[in-house]
């Protein structure tokens, strides 16, 4: 019986608008353009308001996908989910995490790295931030899982969702409706998408239950060990991807996570290597395992506190630095250190996303 | 018969006037302000050219100790060696070290840690980043290990250099003598400073033998691997601080070091705990351990090549961040990782100190 | 009969720790260190959070006051008001502006520059931000303008205020008394106490009828031309410094006013200078009444709708630098095109100190 | 006898990829996309190395010119000399400049604002920076001129150049066929591309004389008073775009143009503008003859001095902000304050445009 096989490949953009590493991957076989299902980037902007690297990331993307497959740009746009993550600070690499879906003759009886996909229906300007953006999103979820044959919320490891935000022109829209909105500030309209949309990853794998509509973006004991959202004001809809293990799947692909407690939590990220069968030595993954290690993505945050154990640190009062990017220097930091390469998926925007300071960190790996 | 005894005070500092901490040990008893030697501090400011937090630092702690002392400020500034160190990135917490020298009944047999002081003559202009300062150093650093009892060069784990740079009046009065200087570029002297000096400890240590004048700043084959400088322009002279471990002393502390071969070498931050007799779990030093550890020292850099293993750092490209202010925070957070606690002494600028893109990293620890 | 003379000397800084350039007036003679009520000084640190380049000169200032005094810093910083205005964007250009008070054999009949000094009590963290804020602030300018001579608002040009904020230890004091505050937030709560100052000012001097609490920090069009007010940790009362014209005082100095309506009026500085009694040529001073033009103050603001006249600024959405700094740097480059120096005291921060995104702007000159 | 009319229209972006203005041009039949020879952008990077804004609107603009022409992108960038400008620090205003050719039924005997474009052959690696790149230069400025019938010299009032830069490929290139290059220092060469492609048009234009090669980059007093280049790593030739006044061309828009000796030089912009016909009232365009100023063009540099008319600027010692950013906000600010207007086309990287410190300014606008 031929089952689907995950794949993912990592490679290295030298410029935002550099999709030549993907093209080299068609041009030599290695994959097929029309099996490629999302792309995940990490670029080289500010990660911030101002980050324009993100939205020419994927007008490259697009573009250069449309050529291969013959698509205008939009309909490609349309169909591939885009996640592109601004920021690489510290020593962070610019890179793009490719997923495709091919085949292969039957199923892996360990179980295989599966990737699902999902989309809420489009939201109004009323809902985001609120209670049916938690639903639907948990509800997308559940479908993605089921597409992807994974039954058991402990085998998802990774749950990517891109989620809309606020702008002027929705919330008047609301307001000609008669309708309020959950903040008319819509840069906080993107941490309240974000922290709906992670909680309702939580609340589709049980790590919650029914969650008060007023715990959104207050309450962060509430919170999904596998979220990673983020806001876009291309799209009206969550879209969501799941990535787990399946005994549905093929390839020699695993993915496994951990959650950081903070921000330098170690500890947390040798449990997830471990969890992709990864071992380390003197605390960092050895040159001949380094083949291995597909791919690893983690959320990062400042702590709202001002204390990481303890001990002050600096990033909400540096008006030269932003936070965020701050935080994504030092977990990417201390995720280096344990794996010995640098094109690691640091994100930041993390509410409800792990614990406050904290966040989830993913591991994909090829079996030893 | 007595011995002397090193203290190694670690204390936090809530902005980079703040000396409160340290005088709540003078208040406490913890310390006799009349035993301090040194201070180092690393401050939060960008460690770049209009980095005010130094100064600031300086003059608060030159205040404060004048009080505490009866001395006006510029007496205590002269005579107590302060070294400041610009840029908490990532999660580095600003603190002070402060350094002291106390007294004990006998020295301990298994030995302990040493400080030891020593000076340059003042340099002509035409002296710095050349030959001359790079002897003098190293004649300097032999007379604080031996003003400190250290007679095995393998027993010197840290050596702090604070040296003087060329500016516009220095560099006219060399001309006005005839005399050509190493750079007329001011800024360019810092690092031909800091270079020079830290050869001077290479050699008087024996990591290198004699070097051509024209390495300074060009061959970074040759490096010091306890080497810490930093240069200013209040002073004319080089001031070195030697930190090992000696028979002659008295006390629970000890040190160790390690060369971190790039910046994500946390296997070099392991050996270096390691020396002093701190074992990781996990890849970090448990809780019960922290209090044994009392401080880290390390030197951070990009790498010149744009590449950490062979995967792009976008250091040099940010235009909006210091190519040294994203080497820091990550460095910080690989040894943050390695030790869980952030107050850590990361200072950049690390011109043959350790190989390119790495650098020293030493560990102060209490024994078990 | 004698008259009070007031002094103004603007002198550059090399650095925020440099007072050498007021030492040289008092060496020369020209400034007695006991005729000085006042230092305004332009920093090149950020002027946002953490700008310590503020406290550093205020630190600077009271060793070297003290020092010629004869006096402790700490007696120095209490009794001489010390207004640091960090940031010098564009090409403004780092100096202090020494206000002194000397006598004079007569007043000049056409009237003269005079400096009022007043002080509110202490306030409780619940006041701050709120009617009593505002109605103290009044009362302290009424006394102020009574000291100085100063009968008629109209002749008030140019009102320094420095203010309180709420810290965290405030407003748990006030809670465990029962009390609310007026924001919880304190880097909020800046904003409010220079709202609730400048409208004081306001109130004073007729501009506004009384405010109703809830306009503090929301209701834009209430607005003082000539407030300039600033916040700091380090107080707990308001202190207020008025510049007018007086009959009752001697010299040869004036001052005027206008109200700048947006960033880039122009008019409204030529207004001002015309007020003082300076012709532009060409839309500038001419080199040769630079020397009558003897300090200008000014407030910057981005403008809260994100347009200038019609057209987008993109101060608001630059997470790389903070808006307040662009601002500087525009309404610096407006007032140097027309005063041709760059010498110019402009600071951010500017709630009900003029129109959203305008703001005062003040000229001190010599009679021609 | 029919003629040319050149067409230049200003429109906003509301991000870098934003073209929808100028599409509202084509839509409203203001403009034929036929018509375009040229696009000129200021975009909200920060116009230093890692400013993806230029390269994501150049991209924008291809696929949208594309679209609407038929065209492959690559094609419309081949053709369509499109400028970007990174950097709206201060007030300025994101915007296009849209440069047109169409026709009308005879010249205006008056003159009119005439467009030339003219390249040179591709350069050798080696020649960049040198003697033959002046020379090619102004070969190709003679003949921009000649296609636009502007026989003298002093109808030229703006040149815009792009010019290549050198690589790592393009260096290693001419050294294996023994070669040097004029600076291995990559960036470096983007300064003395821009250099020699000024001097260029000063001698095209009788600005210099014959100019030895050792002045590229290094004699600041040898300036073109009209050029604005700007280097790009895309191209191999110049391109050369020539704005000027000229009796074969039709239509009501007229070019002048000034030199700013300083930054801060208000009256060389009321010199611009006079030129122009416009009339300032207390040092700014009123209102009512807005609607005559068609686009505001100007160089802006730090004066290499540190000084601004004898007082110290921080441009050059501010670690957080790029020089250029500063000079960009200030020289903004100066001419908003004359035009009353912020969509003002003010780019960095000066070398041999205008004095040290200084820049040419140019204003189109349309006859009263």
């Amino acid at each position: 019986m031929p089952a689907r096989r995950a794949l993912l490949h990592r490679v290295p953009m030298r410029h935002p608008g550099d999709t030549a590493a993907i093209e080299a991957l068609f041009d030599a076989g290695a994959l097929d353009p029309r099996q490629v299902v999302a792309v995940l980037g990490k670029t080289e902007g500010n990660g911030c308001v101002n980050d324009f690297t993100r939205a020419y990331a994927v007008q490259a993307l697009s573009l250069m996908l449309g050529r291969r497959l013959g698509e205008a740009p939009e309909a490609v746009a349309a169909r591939v989910a885009m996640v592109m993550s601004g920021g690489t600070e510290g020593g962070l690499s610019p890179h793009f995490l490719v997923l495709a879906v091919g085949e292969d003759a039957a199923p892996d009886p360990a179980g295989a790295l599966a990737i699902g996909i999902g989309f809420t229906p489009d939201f109004a300007p009323e809902e985001l931030g609120r209670t049916p953006q938690v639903q639907a999103t948990a509800t997308a979820v559940r479908a993605a899982m089921a597409g992807a044959g994974i039954a058991d919320p402990a085998q998802v490891h990774y749950v990517q969702v891109k989620c809309p935000l606020l702008t002027s022109e929705r919330i008047a829209a609301a307001k000609a409706r008669g309708r309020t909105v959950a903040t008319e500030d819509t840069y906080h309209s993107m941490g309240l998408s974000r922290g709906a949309s992670a909680i309702g990853v939580a609340l589709a794998l049980g790590e919650v239950a029914d969650v008060p509509e007023a715990a959104i973006g207050a309450d962060w004991s509430l919170f999904s060990g596998v979220a990673s959202t983020s806001a876009g004001v291309e799209l009206l809809r969550n879209e969501v991807i799941v990535l787990g293990n399946s005994p549905d799947w093929a390839g020699d692909l695993c993915i496994a996570h951990a959650v950081m407690r903070d921000a330098i939590d170690l500890p947390a990220v040798h449990a997830a290597l471990r969890g992709a069968g990864l071992r380390t030595e003197d605390g960092q993954l050895p040159p001949d395992r380094q083949d291995r290690l597909v791919a690893v993505l983690a959320k990062a945050e400042p702590s709202s506190t001002g204390l990481i154990r303890g001990r002050r640190h600096i990033m909400w009062d540096d008006s030269d630095i932003n936070a965020t990017r701050h935080a994504r220097a030092l977990v990417g930091g201390v995720i280096a250190g344990a794996v010995g390469r640098t094109d690691i998926f640091v994100s930041g925007g993390a509410e409800h996303q792990g614990p406050d300071g904290g966040g989830p960190v993913a591991v994909v790996a090829r079996r030893g």
